[in-house]
């Protein structure tokens, strides 16, 4: 057996303990697949003494994670700090400018820093990779990168948030309201004290942008991800969907096939005969539309320890068996600088649900600013009065142009019959 | 940019066609994402003349496939003649002995001879790529062979062949029985004229051995698969099975949680909140469970010329950027030789149909004979006569051990009370 893999650990939390824990389990399982063992040499974490269920005796302990970037032994440096900027981008800057291979799960920080960090890693000849930064242990870089490689990509989406589609199943599951299911969910650990990466569709955008890169050939632009997350969506909007065949997901889809990139992270009515519709819980899918292949399919764990650990070590027998290339599988040179769609021009069916004073004409308004903007209505639900004494307005449009109804929208605004904003969601056709 | 990779073409069918029209269509692209060009150079195929709606006069073309082994500029050998010997065999051999690196969407053949030709590439040093042999445009074999690399393989099963998914899918939509569907997927050629390799699992059971192979490491054994088919599936248990909230899929299993190596194709009830029961029409999927990973799900198009092409373009482009290892992920003497599990040790429920008599008596005798098997009943219908005056009985068992159920099925055999033979199909756990 030849030289081992030897890895510099920067960060043990869950995810970089839950990578010690695998490379022990499944240690010699690995090195038959990968060609050798992999092992590591070194750690750094923020508390040495802390009981983490592991024994890191082994390893030497550093205490700066930026040493770790010219620590003598490691072949590779694995990040798994978190956040965009900070130790983290100190660390994969130090280690790519020393010429060690670099692996990530660290997705704000790809998305922010993914060009500089891919053109450090082309000019040192190592690897950059990031299959745990999207998707958990689904292996979804992969299967673009290089699964889908012969395909020219019209579309790229999915279910990138494990805590959003965990509460949007919750509230379909119960009938429930957001702001409970969330309080819920933080009790519960699985959303944090602070949700609003999470449910703010940030989290999403992060790995939104970089499965556009990688789909598209196109330069990262994190920035014109045009974001909403799913804190307006209310139990009667799923029961709304649900009457009609759809469930809401939040979805971050990208689409290059009307020239122009769009990238847009919103809550969608997904129909039922889609696949999407069927992804429940915590879990993370992806649906890749190539010109050859037609609709792939990918779903799996979105987060977690166990997934993202397998996500890591995936990249780590990569290196192991020096299959890497380009960090977005074409040179940094040859990616595109590509604008940003005009999304008024999208043409879709949309969803808008309106809460309205009980008070004669509403209705009448309400059609009268979609029919002067050439929205055309396909079905139109008035539910009765809510507890506070509202109505429900829920309307599904034809198919038509999104600034029809941005139009129809903008007329409508501060009307006085209107409680609160109007939700508009679009609708996935499958 | 450097030299292309230059491909010979065996058979220029619906898929070889499709290929040659991908490498056209997308080949800017491809050459990106390679980094080199990738050009077909010569073909051989049974008819010069016939009107393939490709242009084949920029190739070489050559009579005898074998031949194109030794053509000169040949890089890679692409076989997609098909059979599991005869011609296909025979260039895989001479393409590997001449030290070619070679391409084939051959599912029979792999599953097969697939030890001695991954030996023959070993000792060439050359690839043997075969994406396109199982489930079509999905990246199912990167996706075990690098993407969950990192994890011990518990099981691989699933849908993986399109005109049994198609054909039950149909009988579940119109409520129609198998014979009359398969005649209308023969009159739109969707089905062969001679349907057996796909509904009596034969083409399932070849995909299922290179999966279990990859997944677990384990020396192919495609004669230790166990085999049923579609073909004694009545629109009866598909209804029954509905009514217990189970959609009936014919799926390809493999497992060696329990020692051994299980591999069979059957169809199962598959319950409605496993993403198999959404799988729909020819559609296939493949769930890995890894033991870090937990669940993976591939879904996509498991057949079709722009999907094939799809998968054997990438395995081109992988071999232009040489990105390729030992063809089961780890040398052929690392592959473990393992012996078939002992099946009537496998603990779960089973769903069994009975057509029988109706006379006094008949379900006493089904039920003591389940009884002093040791089987225990979890629910059981029967439903009115049918047509021919005949009474049908749909058992769901318990869990338990499947010699259980194989001991009470041996005890009714030849009782005049059943009329045909019993129906037995697991049910597959969430």
């Amino acid at each position: 057996m030849t030289e081992p893999l030897r890895v510099a650990l920067a960060g043990l939390g869950t995810v970089g303990a839950g990578v010690v824990r695998l490379l022990e389990t499944n240690g010699e399982l690995i090195a038959r697949r990968a060609g050798r063992p992999i092992e590591v040499v070194a750690v750094s974490a923020r508390d040495r003494s802390k009981d983490r269920g592991i024994d890191i005796s082994g390893f030497d302990w550093v205490d700066d994670p930026a040493e770790l970037a010219r620590h003598p032994k490691a072949d590779v440096i694995v990040e798994l700090v978190g956040g965009s900027d900070g130790p983290a981008l100190a660390l994969a800057r130090a280690a790519l400018g020393a010429g060690k291979n670099f692996v990530t799960a660290n997705k704000a920080m790809v998305a922010h820093h993914g060009l500089e960090l891919a053109r450090a890693a082309e000019s040192a000849g190592v690897a950059l990779k990031y299959e745990a930064a999207v998707a958990g242990g689904i292996p979804v870089i992969k299967g673009l990168r290089e699964g889908a490689a012969a395909n020219a990509i019209d579309s790229v989406y999915g279910i990138l948030n494990g805590t959003c589609n965990f509460i949007l199943s919750k509230m379909e599951a119960e009938g429930r309201d957001f702001d409970d299911i969330l309080s819920e969910a933080q009790a519960l650990g699985y959303a944090e004290a602070d949700p609003s990466f999470d449910i703010d569709g940030i989290d999403a955008a992060h790995k939104l942008s970089i499965l556009a890169s990688l789909a598209f050939g196109a330069k990262p632009s994190f920035d014109d991800v045009v974001i909403t997350g799913v804190r307006h969506v209310i139990a009667a909007d799923i029961a709304e969907a649900a009457s009609l065949g759809y469930r809401i997901r939040l979805l971050g889809i990208a689409d290059a096939s009307g020239g122009g990139l769009m990238q847009r992270v919103h809550p969608y009515l997904v129909p039922m005969d889609h696949p999407m519709a069927h992804v429940l819980s915590s879990t993370n899918a992806v649906v890749a539309e190539g010109n050859f292949v037609g609709r792939l399919f990918f779903q799996g764990a979105g987060a977690g320890d166990g997934p993202t650990a397998s996500a890591v070590v995936a990249d780590l027998i990569d290196i192991a068996r020096g299959e890497f290339g380009p960090p977005y599988a074409m040179p940094v040179d040859s990616l595109a600088a590509m604008a940003p769609a005009d999304t008024g021009e999208r043409r879709g069916r949309d969803y808008l649900r309106f809460t309205v004073a009980d008070k004669v004409g509403v209705l009448a308004e309400i059609a009268a600013a979609m029919r002067d903007a050439g929205v055309s209505i396909e079905s139109l639900m008035q539910r009765g009065a809510m507890p506070d004494g509202s109505v429900l307005v829920a309307i599904v449009t034809h198919e038509g142009p999104e600034r029809c109804v941005a139009a129809a929208l903008e007329k409508l605004r501060g009307s006085p019959s209107l409680v609160g904003e109007p939700m508009w969601m679009h609708i996935l056709e499958n």
